[in-house]
């Protein structure tokens, strides 16, 4: 992902059919609910055979995850297109935020009844290790080339464990917010707590 | 765990156990490999049965991952006990050293074969998913308390994964460190980057 435009129409064209298929699983989702989707519906729902499904992937869940994990990689190419001399954080601010607004996550609150739908997803406990799989290595290259450090630091691994740690926090009050809550909105607020050191709200 | 004092004996006995096959686990992890342990050797080495076993763990990988998720409810405890009065993030950082501290864990660098076998051990997929169950709620409540936040609002859950974030980025360097270090320096210096907010290594 990191370069597009050195991908072979083939490496482009498993891209399309994966992002195809996981928007498939959570279309799905929300028409019939989490519980009542299998691998049959989504790879019908998106134009492909079973096997063609399996190929992509080993479980609902990573298909579902797979729309996160392509704002992370997508986030991660933001960051690196963002300009020099921009703020850090202000620069991983705005990758991140970018993709949920490409996506139309900050047009409005979702439904209450879309929210319950996500709400079962994201604390299905097999979304965990299927989020976890997909995400962070893109993130910590970016982090590094930006701000001249090695992947394999400290540092880089830091900040893309801390944007991931804004991700989980926002996500988790996000999908218990009551009236529902724009997600853009509380992520930000997350990631500008984040880069003020998380200080002491009491002080 | 949050109030030792008021668990009964029966509570007290079932903790006491749950660490003796957690620890069992590890002795016979860093003796045999991981790859080479099962079910019934931890219960034996813990002298109970493999019932018991199974009534405490269903994995060898959470068994494995208990004295983690252990000294996370124990910071948890000493964050409470902190000086009211103490800078937030000095008393989340000693109450995240004190364990490793009690356990050893600062002594000294490991040797590169315990290294091999922890190292085995965290990048094994299972490890996500058991740690991820275990941790996490005590301590946003600790920092609820703390803040005088609520423990459903984003700032204490915001500083709970933060803290989890420094945690991985310090494991992920501790167990590829070449020469080993000691996993408490790595863990400090992880910790003290978060409450600086994590600037710009150029600025």
């Amino acid at each position: 992902m990191a370069d597009e435009q050195s991908l072979g129409l083939r490496e482009r064209k498993k891209l399309d059919t994966r992002r195809a298929l996981s928007d498939a699983a959570l279309e799905l989702m929300l028409e019939r609910g989490l519980e009542n989707i299998v691998r049959e519906d989504i790879a019908a729902r998106a134009g492909v055979s079973v096997r063609t499904y399996n190929n992509y992937f080993s479980s609902k869940f990573e298909a579902l995850a797979y729309r996160q994990i392509e704002r992370g990689l997508r986030a991660a190419d933001l960051l690196r297109e963002r300009p020099a001399e921009e703020p850090l954080w202000t620069a991983i601010t705005e990758a991140v935020i970018a993709p949920y607004d490409a996506d139309g996550a900050s047009w409005g609150p979702p439904t209450p009844a879309i929210l319950a739908e996500v709400r079962k997803l994201v604390t299905a406990p097999e979304m965990y290790a299927a989020f976890m799989r997909g995400t962070g290595d893109e993130f910590t290259a970016a982090v590094a080339a930006r701000t001249g450090t090695a992947p394999t630091d400290l540092y880089p691994k830091l900040v893309a464990a801390a944007v991931n740690a804004a991700f989980i926090a926002a996500t988790d009050v996000y999908v218990h917010a009551d009236p529902p809550q724009i997600v853009t909105t509380i992520l930000r607020r997350a990631l500008t707590e984040v880069s003020r050191g998380l200080p002491d709200p009491r002080v």
